[in-house]
């Protein structure tokens, strides 16, 4: 058995009576019922991934994987291509906003040269292990192979066990990779079978005419290439890229281990579509963070069944969105851990509760 | 001259050049042009408002106003009025949500008892100077008269005076007192125009028959007291309640020494709305937090052309959805400072922007 399908094999479902006890536990508190409204929900939700009626949010990770792409030379994308890996030394460096972000989240950058097209120097924070120098160009030929696919899936699974080794309780994804925009719209077409033109958006600002050329490529590719739907693999292979394959691995692996996953936007969102198709139970683990700017984002998100918790105009990647929800998500779990209870507080409840302060449960 | 008046008087404009030297530094920043949405808003309006291109926040306080009104005799809360002293208690002893989250943004809470019906102790964390024990039924007479809504705005200004001298970057609206949502919603219907069926939800969960009841005592008053819209304070003391009034004071106070103001839900909002009509360059200074629940609070945000940050279907109150968005304005504002520009990463700029990597601006 391979890391992925074992990997696949060891995703849960979520806690039902931890789930019921958190919903308990938010009754008792002092407020109106439901009065917190998605932040209950988020307690109630990392309740049954973590099976802890009372789950502890401490160790939070941002997991950055960072590839090229082969269809850049199609002009698809405002930056040239050897911005991917001037970024990686700037995450590495400190100086770009995921590591501002993850800085006042109190979250740690984990940064993974997953498939960057040139040679990155060994760096003490990095993981430099790629599995190929960048895709090939997929309006031309398939992106990569199965087994390179594949190898970055288990890269990413693999990423994941060792930052679980390190503590970690919520997890987040990050991208960088000049093109993956392009990658990620031909993904989400393929498999949710939505028009180019309804999934691709101006990345990191692409002007007109780069938008045709952007839009044509993953024309080109899916009618060349005829990715199978009913095959993520093969989805994502032909089309994808080796950073989103290195995230997929990273949701698939935070799944199989019981661990909330804060999905960022466009690139991860088309990570967590294949990691969903490859394992739909992978779908409780996910949080959307927040809804991107980019316009195939809300289709994503919409075949997720995903609500994003914050809507901030955001479209940058490198898991900033997800950084910015990390947030919301510990108040949630603190909320039911460090709130009074109504019989604790001596505050009377709801005039037709029938429990009155002192007596409440 | 008042403290009021010569509050108002003190309330200037954003700070321009501040807030141009701000959006120059977002284009140098290692990101594509506005790809942190909001954020990069966020940064622009703090610039202004501080007079700081690089605002720093640093000392954040949530100050919850705590007051009764006399139109619960209606029925119109699902919860008895001595809820209020209750919770100001609850408060104190930091069991409430808006403690939990304000500890986990790193803000101080400030509890001042405005107005709560029965007596309260003297205790060190609480400002305890009433401006009357609640207010009266507006049902059937003015909630207050011109002075006392006077004298609570004015506490809420001394209040603001105070904190500020403890050190404040950041300050956030927060209410307390059962039937709030009735007297912010008489406030609204009467500054906006709107019917009262528009503006009046369940606040902390009536049901049906009571709300019809709040619907019916909202409209009693309206008609027995004709508050007059060209009149803020003639709407705010006939129909308003005394931690209303205090946050207006807090309100005006922080604009009048330029600090942001994250404005929290409906009670907040509806303060605020009477701040601005009192002031209408108070405006600029607010942020609103989020988008509440209850069912006015879009026709106040609409009113004073704020968007929410956040969307979580909250409606406590307290300061809660205030609290959720600092962390939010806090690192909009370390972007700025934190990363790195193009030159500095030594990274490629977009290739229509003639500025290779070294030689950015």
């Amino acid at each position: 058995m391979t890391l992925l399908t074992e990997t696949i094999g060891r995703v849960g479902t979520l806690a039902t009576a931890s789930m019921h006890a958190a919903r308990a536990r938010q009754l008792d508190l002092t407020k109106p019922a439901g009065s917190l409204g998605r932040l209950e929900a988020l307690h109630v939700q990392l309740a049954g991934i973590r099976a802890d009626p009372l789950p502890v949010v401490t160790h939070k990770a941002v997991i950055i994987m960072a590839g090229d792409h082969g269809v850049v030379v199609e002009g698809v994308s405002a930056y040239p291509a050897e911005v991917t890996s001037q970024m990686v030394l700037n995450f590495v460096h400190g100086g770009a906003a995921i590591n501002v972000l993850a800085r006042a989240a109190d979250a740690r950058v984990v940064i993974v040269n997953a498939g960057v097209g040139s040679p990155l120097p060994d760096l003490p924070d990095m993981i430099n292990t790629p599995v190929a120098r960048g895709t090939r160009n997929m309006a031309r030929e398939a992106a990569m192979t199965r087994s390179e696919a594949t190898a970055a899936i288990e890269l990413g699974i693999r990423v994941l066990e060792q930052e679980r080794a390190r503590g970690l309780d919520l997890v987040a994804t990050g991208d960088m990779g000049i093109g993956n925009t392009t990658a990620s719209a031909a993904i989400v077409a393929a498999l949710c079978g939505a028009p180019v033109a309804q999934v691709t958006g101006r990345g990191t600002g692409v002007d007109d005419a780069g938008l045709v050329r952007k839009r044509e490529a993953i024309q080109r590719a899916l009618d060349l290439l005829r990715p199978d739907p009913a095959d993520p693999l093969d989805v994502l292979s032909k089309v994808g890229g080796l950073e989103i394959a290195g995230l997929i691995g990273v949701i698939l692996g935070a799944a199989a281990e019981r661990l909330p996953i804060v999905v960022d936007g466009f690139i991860s969102g088309a990570a967590a579509l294949v990691a969903v198709e490859l394992c739909p139970a992978v779908r409780s683990f996910l949080i959307a963070a927040h809804s991107s700017v980019e316009i195939g984002h809300h289709v994503v998100l919409e075949k997720l069944e995903l609500a994003p918790l914050l809507q901030l105009d955001l479209r940058l990647g490198e898991g900033t969105g997800a950084a910015l929800a990390f947030p919301l998500i510990e108040a949630a779990c603190r909320i039911p851990r460090e709130m009074a209870t109504f019989s604790e507080a001596g505050v009377a409840q709801r005039e037709d509760s029938g429990q009155p302060a002192g007596q409440g449960a």
